[in-house]
C-alpha cells in the first residue's frame, strides 16, 4: 500500500537513540539541541504580548505563502550587512525550519533516479529527505578542510550531479568548515554546470574560533541556494527557517510550498520579527559563542585527556557537533551499546554515510551539556573505548 | 530542470484572484478567510503569556514529530466525546495545518499514476497536492447529497483506486454536506477494497442548520484517515491541524512527516492547548456558529433576492461557502471580469474541476463580510448576471 519513496528511506536510527537519550539518568551528546538557557524566553514573551495587542487579528489570519513582508527583509538586510550578498525581499522564502527548505528543494527539483552529490559524512535530516525523492547519491569524502576536491571534480565531470547538498560551516555531523580556497575551488568546478548548489547552513553564526569565510553563493550567485534559520539563533520550538533562491526559481518553488502547508506559522513570523526589531540579535549570539565555545573548549580538553591515543576527533571553531574516529574495524554502535549501561549516549555515525561505511565514527554534541557532565560522559566513553581496544 | 511534478501542477489561478481582490476597494467573495472578528486574540494572549512564562524552555525548544501529547490527548478526548469515536492519541500526527496532512498522505502512499477518486469539483489545495505526486484523478459528480453513488460504485469497481478524498460537511467549494445514507453508501462500497478513504475536515464544527452527522470513518474505521484542523475553529494564522490514522499506517506517516519539517511549530501547540484548558471551545464556536448562519442567511436572501432565476445555488447548512451555477454556455470568468470592473469579486469554479469542466460555476464566501457588504456585493453580482444573460 506504501509508496515506493517510503522504502529506500532509512529508518531514523537517530530517533530510537533519541528516546533511549531521553532518560534523565544518561548523559546524553546524543541530541542535536541548542541550549535553553539562552532561549530568549522574555524577550519573546512582551515580543508575543505586543504582536496580539496591536495586530493579533493580521497575526492569527491566513497569509501569504511566501512569509512575512517585513521578516524577509530582515533577513535580507542581513546577508548584505553580514555577507555582502545581494538578496532581494523576493528571492527569500519563509520555511518551517531548514528542514523544510530541503523538502521543498527535493519536491521541486528531484525525479526518480536523480543525481546528488552529498558530503561523506552528511546530515540525516538530508538524506532522509532526498531519499524520499529517491534520489541515487553520490557521496564524496569529507576532509577537515571540507569536501575531497578532486573526487568531487570527477564526479561532476563523469555524473549528471542535479543537487550538491553541502553543509559549509560546523558541519552537523562532522563539525568541520570549508576554507576559503575550498570553497573557490567548489565554485569553480561547479560553474558552467547546471548543478544546483545547496548550502545548508543553521550554525554559520555561530562561530567561535577563527573568523567568518564567505558562503560558496559569493562566488557563485546562478543557481545556487541557501538555507538558514533562526533554530540555533533564536529558538527551534518556532520552527522558523528560511530558503534563499535566485527569482526564476522562486515561483516554482511557492508553488511547493502552498501544496506542502500554505504558509509556515504566521504568529511566531510576527513575533519573531517583533524581537528582532527589539532587540539585538548579534549580542544574544555573543552570548551563545561565548557558552558553547567554552563547553566545546571542555570536550576537546576531556577528549585529550580521556580518548585512547588511538582515536582522532575535529576541533570544530563553531556551531555543535565533534566527530570522533575509532581505529579501523571498531564499532561504534558496539561502544554504544556498552556507553549506554554506563549511562552515556552520544550517535554512532553510519547513519550519516548515505551509501554505507563510518562504522567506526561517532558525534558528539556539546551545545547542551555543562562542563562537569562534559568531563563525566567523555571520561566513561574514553573508558570503555579502552576496554574495547 | 524542474521534477516532472511540477509541470502538472495547476497554477494557483486563485492566488492571482486573491491579489486582485486584496485591494481594500472590492468586495471580496473570493477569499477562504475565517472572520478575524471572533479569533481569541486576548484568551491566546494569555495562554502564551502562561506558556512562555511557565514552560518557555521546554515549549521554545525541538520536540517529538508527533506533537504535543496533552494537545494530541485532546483531540482524541473530543472525538470520543462528539462523535463516539476511539481513536488514541497515538493514532493522532499533530500537522501544520490539514493541508499538511494531504501531503503526508501522498507522500506516504502516492506513486506517479497512481489513481486518486476526488469529488466534482474538489478542494483546490487538495488537486493540487495530488497532482505533485502526480496521480491520476477520477472525478466523481458532487450532488447536494453527496457524491453520485452509481458513478463512484462504478470507479471503485472498475479502476484501482487507491485514495478516495472527500470533504464531507460543507464541502469547500460547493457547500454540500453528505446525509447519513450517503456515507453509509459511501463506506459500503469500499469495504473489502484496499482503498483508502481520506476525509478531510476542517468545517465540520460549523453547522447552523440540521444536526450533525456521523464521520464515514464510524462506518468504516480500517484504512480510515481524517484530517482536522484549528484554523476555523480558533485561527489559522498557528498552521495546527492534525491527521488521526489508523495504528499500522502511523509509523510511516510520522517518517515523512520527520523528513518534511521535523515536527510543527512546538510553542504554538502548548499555547492552544493552554487556551483550549482554560477556554471553552464549545462556546467559543457558538459565537463563530451564530455569526456566521447569520451571514449566510443574508447572503441566500440577497441571492434570491438579485439573482437571475435561471441561476440555481445550494444553501448550505455550516461552514463557509456557497455554491452558483450559471446557466449552460456562460462563462464564470467572463462574470468576473466584469464583476471586478464593478468591484466585487468571487472565485471562478474552473480550477476545482480536476479534469475540466465547470466554467459556468463561481464559489462565493460569506465567512469574512457583513450582511450590509453581502448585499451590496451580491446586488452587484446579479446586476452583472443580468447584463449577460
Amino acid at each position: 500500500m506504501l509508496s515506493d519513496r517510503m522504502l529506500d528511506v532509512p529508518k531514523s536510527f537517530i530517533r530510537e537513540i533519541l528516546k533511549v537519550a531521553a532518560d534523565g539518568n544518561i548523559i546524553s551528546f546524543a541530541g542535536g539541541l541548542p541550549n535553553p538557557d539562552f532561549f530568549p524566553i522574555e524577550a519573546f514573551r512582551v515580543a508575543a504580548d505586543y504582536v496580539l495587542k496591536n495586530e493579533g487579528a493580521e497575526a492569527l489570519q491566513y497569509s501569504s505563502t511566501e512569509g512575512y513582508l517585513p521578516l524577509r527583509q530582515y533577513i535580507s538586510d542581513r546577508y548584505k550587512k553580514n555577507k555582502g550578498l545581494e538578496i532581494d525581499p523576493d528571492e527569500i522564502l519563509i520555511t518551517s525550519g531548514s528542514q523544510q527548505g530541503m523538502d521543498l528543494m527535493g519536491k521541486t527539483f528531484l525525479n526518480e533516479g536523480d543525481e546528488v552529490a552529498v558530503e561523506d559524512p552528511s546530515y540525516l535530516g538530508a538524506i532522509q529527505c532526498f531519499s524520499m525523492y529517491k534520489a541515487k547519491f553520490h557521496t564524496i569524502p569529507l576532509h577537515e578542510d571540507g569536501i575531497d576536491i578532486e573526487r568531487f571534480a570527477e564526479v561532476i565531470q563523469n555524473e549528471k550531479i542535479k543537487l550538491f547538498y553541502t553543509v559549509p560551516n560546523f558541519q552537523n555531523p562532522s563539525g568541520i568548515t570549508y576554507t576559503d580556497e575550498k570553497r573557490r575551488q567548489v565554485t569553480d568546478i561547479l560553474r558552467g554546470t547546471k548543478t544546483l548548489l545547496l548550502e545548508d547552513d543553521p550554525y554559520g553564526e555561530l562561530r567561535f574560533i577563527g573568523s567568518d569565510v564567505p558562503p560558496m553563493k559569493t562566488y557563485r550567485s546562478e543557481r545556487s541556494i541557501i538555507l538558514g534559520s533562526f533554530s540555533k539563533t533564536a529558538a527551534p520550538g518556532f520552527r522558523l527557517g528560511w530558503l534563499a533562491a535566485p527569482r526564476e526559481m522562486m515561483e516554482k518553488i511557492i508553488v511547493a510550498k502552498q501544496a506542502s502547508d500554505l504558509h509556515s506559522n504566521y504568529f511566531c513570523q510576527r513575533v519573531l520579527y517583533r524581537y528582532l526589531l527589539e532587540n539585538d540579535l548579534d549580542e544574544h549570539i555573543e552570548t551563545i559563542k561565548e557558552a558553547y565555545g567554552k563547553q566545546r573548549e571542555v570536550m576537546v580538553e576531556m577528549i585529550a585527556k580521556y580518548f585512547p591515543e588511538e582515536v582522532s576527533y575535529t576541533k570544530p571553531e563553531g556551531g555543535m557537533f565533534l566527530w570522533a574516529t575509532l581505529p579501523k574495524g571498531l564499532s561504534s554502535l558496539e561502544l554504544f551499546d556498552q556507553c549506554i549501561k554506563k549511562g552515556v549516549a552520544f550517535v554512532p555515525g553510519a547513519p550519516f554515510y548515505a551509501n554505507g561505511g563510518g562504522k567506526n565514527t561517532l558525534r558528539l554534541n556539546y551545545s547542551n551539556v555543562n562542563a562537569a557532565t562534559i568531563e563525566e560522559g567523555i571520561k566513561r566513553i574514553g573508558e570503555t573505548m579502552k576496554e574495547m581496544l
